[in-house]
């Protein structure tokens, strides 16, 4: 018999259901009589395991999961009850005498691939599919208790690995060293492994050391900075480059926590920092500070940007804050969860009311094009009347 | 001005050419007059790089590549032209201004979301798409003279981190403190990362330290052994399990080079290993050994993988071979090249023909449930006479 394999905690009966009743309530809203949920992520969300299966989920019957491996593992992970089978096409007999199949499905059509969904259509032999993602994604945004402990949790994994990196970063290390020793001290703590992105092609590390030339080298994702990695194959992340005296090293480190991602950066230096650095750091430093006491629930994320940037045109900095040129992003924030790309963005570009148990990373960067960059990266928790830091770290500038 | 960050090579002109060559050639055959890639493996492959944008090859005009994002990046990376955009919109006119919205077009539905595949279809205009997947498998199988350089590259780490080995596994380490020593060395010895394994919920990690009975818990996913991990929102992995005397730790490394796979395992023991162990590992070695000179061009994958079946049948060990009970999975070997799951998959449930420079990892394992496992996984590169090791480290059991 199989029992709990870590220290993780299960998510409760009562969660699964609490989530499992916020999903139907929506899919009555949008007119979905059953949802079928196969990418992980969403079954971890819904089930409390991410064994091979699919769950189904419809407005007004019980939920079914089907197990196809491994059956004892996620009997011991969920309260829910457990179907197994021995393969995909078990399923829809299930449903045809339960009499689930009828009205409008909901699929996760974002991450489904086309010959995975024409593959269950024919499985199930029903069309009216409708993408269900959107719903999803949005009762994702606001945490619960529960998930707010495990992102604490994860962030208690960034504070130990920024600790540690005091006595790691020294001039003449490749920031591939760097990485080396941090991420596995952050293993060593706790961390899950790896983190998860959504959406094709989206792919990450859980560190990235950058350091002068190699933070400023634009990314081809959505993110501000990403290193320049050690091959044009992964073209992201850690490289070759050796720390120098006075030149910014930036850590961005993400945690991860029965499932949950927190996401942090901090800047250390070896010897004194250039003026044009420091300045720019303490503009980071006012704009999280300004966001902590500005920002709580009710507020528009494009103010929250706004502010952030307007800061930085102050300090005559626009030109290279989230980026220059096309390297420049359109965000300041982005939401965390089980996925690293989750809502809330912090952007110009869409509005957004905070609500309370919101969780996202909040990270002001300058990049100064060739020369470095300089920034910070804080994890908050939307609350009534403030922003609550996931781990109370210093942000101050470390000195190695 | 970029110039190569990274010591690795690019991938050259000619073979650039010489894939999108025969790539054309299977759409000609297949009745496919272009093909819009969007993945950014398959991209790697045919266009040297995986900065953001999309590659669109006709089948009687010169590729486009558009690149959204680095562009500068890109164009030191790729000999291929390069159509900047700001965006995917930006595709159509150009596509419509050279005459290749015609015909049948082809893209990766085996990975291309459903919302993004409806996506393109609105912006291109364009409805008559079929999956171009089957035509890229087939033709990345067999690797090029520059590929198997880089897969043997791949496996100079997976044999450092073995050697290392011999000096980390101790009685008292927690799996995960193994693991986070390890990946470390194999980092600074020049891993990329990550590794990519292709299609929806295919997660995997550099490394699995197993032991006792954590190599015995059977896997979501189809592989023999994955581990128990630190928590079920991720399921896979070393975990907080520590090495005891006598019982058998398996090693399952992933070297990754240049975007290349390699992938073995090995077994390290503190003290004396149990009869038991040491018959099947012998029965592993054997199973390695006999197909390294009954393996070559010509073969049948099914014949190979049978033929090691039936030693395994001989040494009583049947119910063990690649897992046991509803854990057993139902392959020897796995082709690996960009991804993790390539073909040729050695399996008795489909007729493979070898070819040379296919590659792949061949992975005799045997469970005992509760007790733990023991097994060699080494990669072969298919040659006209034999199987050859992508590294000849050697395959002994290692006691420390």
């Amino acid at each position: 018999m199989l029992t709990n394999l870590s220290g993780c905690d299960f998510t409760s009966k009562e969660e699964l259901e609490s989530r499992i009743g916020k999903l139907r309530q929506k899919m009555e809203e949008n007119d979905i009589s059953f949802a079928v949920i196969l990418q992980n992520v969403d079954m971890f969300y819904f089930a409390g395991t991410v064994q091979k299966g699919v769950l189904v989920i419809p407005l007004d019957k019980d939920p079914i999961l089907f197990i196809e491996r491994n059956v004892d593992r996620a009997a011991v992970e969920t309260s829910l009850e457990i179907t197994p089978i021995k393969r995909d096409k078990d399923v829809k007999d299930i449903l045809m005498d339960r009499g689930i199949l009828r009205g409008r499905g909901g699929m996760e059509l974002d991450v489904v691939p086309v010959t995975v969904f024409e593959r269950w259509k024919a499985l199930l032999g029903f069309e009216n599919f409708t993408d269900i993602w959107p719903l999803i994604r949005d009762l994702r945004i606001v945490k619960s208790p529960f998930e707010l402990v495990q992102v604490k949790k994860s962030g208690e994994i960034c504070a130990h690995v920024f600790e540690k990196a005091r006595d790691v970063v020294r001039v003449g290390m490749r920031e591939v060293d760097i990485s080396a020793i941090l991420e596995g001290e952050g293993r060593k703590f706790g961390h899950q492994g790896f983190l998860r992105m959504r959406g094709l092609n989206q792919e990450m590390m859980n560190i990235y050391i950058t350091h002068g030339r190699s933070g400023t080298i634009p990314s081809s994702g959505d993110v501000p900075i990403a290193g320049a990695g050690v091959t044009h194959a992964i073209a992201q992340g850690p490289s070759l480059n050796r720390v120098e005296k006075g030149v910014p090293v930036l850590i961005d480190y993400g945690g991860g926590y029965n499932g949950y991602i927190s996401d942090e950066t901090r800047v250390f230096v070896a010897g004194e920092l250039k003026e044009r650095f420091i300045t720019a750091y303490e503009v980071a430093r006012e704009i999280v500070q300004d966001a902590t006491v500005y920002g709580k629930e009710g507020m528009d994320g494009t103010e929250i940007y706004n502010r952030a940037e307007s800061m930085a045109k102050k300090a005559k900095l626009k030109d290279y804050f989230m980026g220059y040129g096309a390297g420049k992003v359109g965000f300041i924030g982005h939401g965390i969860g089980l996925e690293i790309n989750e809502l809330p963005v912090i952007t110009p570009r869409h509005h957004i009311i905070l609500e309370e148990g919101m969780v996202f990373a909040f990270e002001p960067k300058f990049i100064f094009p060739g020369e470095g960059a300089v920034g910070i990266e804080v994890d908050f928790i939307v609350r009534k009347k403030e922003l609550e830091r996931v781990t109370p770290t210093p942000i101050d500038i470390v000195y190695v």
